[in-house]
């Protein structure tokens, strides 16, 4: 029973901050109330490769972190603004490579709008990128601030780490 | 040498119209200046699956569908008609599965305009639904006429074949 109540009490959670270019991913585990820094970074596709190699690298790189940390659930940003059709179509083909990722390794994914995500870390909906990357560094203890895209993956994280609490005080 | 000739007259081309309800696609062997139709279908998801779970349906079918058929080369639509941000981003996810389907399966991925796809098979760029299908039949000698998926499938591979003519003469 003790091993089943441990379980229940440490979820790792991965968030994703989707660009056709550059993709933030962050790592935090949520234990009880706190929360754990695990691993930041960003996948970065070259402006040389074509349009489907790009897709493939970003396929790649998601999926080697996912191999790699193992975390329980996959969290994801979701786009609302109103950016131009062009522009939504692409970032629609990275994240369409990267949810697919997620579930071939059995993640449940979640899907944030980027005002939530800003809304849980900052405290409010409009926060700069600046403020995401300090609000970040401050929550997880971190004694270095993360790159912007790095910190907007963590803030997805943090993010389904705060919306799944009632659920989990259900589960556990 | 006559294994090399045959080889090189021979290309059999994969075309997708994505969608992320239904996708269709056509496959098409271009020998010499003729075309021969190999198969036609639709990959259609559950209206009752996650979003997430539908890319994985696509994903998996048309993936299904290559390794059945063993094409050399995948052709498929792009979008440049002003639908909205929300419709492109969505659209854009089913596209990017697609795409990677066929890079993890190493064909090399040509992008069309269904302008270009409808002024193939039909003449000019603003053929109808219809008149797409009533040409693929005529065009491949089909004794039925193909659903409106399918026929925008074989359109596309149609459309890949006229365009890769002018490369193939200096090939062969």
């Amino acid at each position: 029973m003790e091993a089943v109540s441990r379980q229940a009490h440490r979820i790792r959670i991965l968030g994703i901050d989707p660009g056709s270019r550059i993709t933030g991913y962050g790592v935090v585990d949520k234990i009880g109330d706190t929360f754990r820094f695990v691993s930041c970074g960003a996948i970065k596709v070259s402006a040389k490769s074509s349009f489907p190699l790009r897709l493939q690298e970003i396929h790649t790189g998601i999926s080697e972190v996912i191999a790699t940390l193992q975390p329980d659930v996959a969290a994801i940003e979701d786009i609302f603004v109103a950016i131009n059709p062009r522009s939504a179509l692409k970032l629609g083909h990275a994240r369409g490579v990267l949810i697919l990722a997620a579930m071939e390794q059995g993640l449940p994914v979640h899907e944030y709008a980027a005002r939530m995500v800003k809304q849980a870390v900052a405290g409010y909906g409009q926060a700069s990128k600046a403020q995401v990357q300090q609000m970040v560094r401050a929550l997880l203890q971190l004694s270095g601030t993360p790159s912007e895209d790095a910190a907007d993956g963590l803030a997805v994280a943090l993010c389904h780490a705060n919306h799944c609490n009632s659920l989990q005080s259900i589960v556990s």
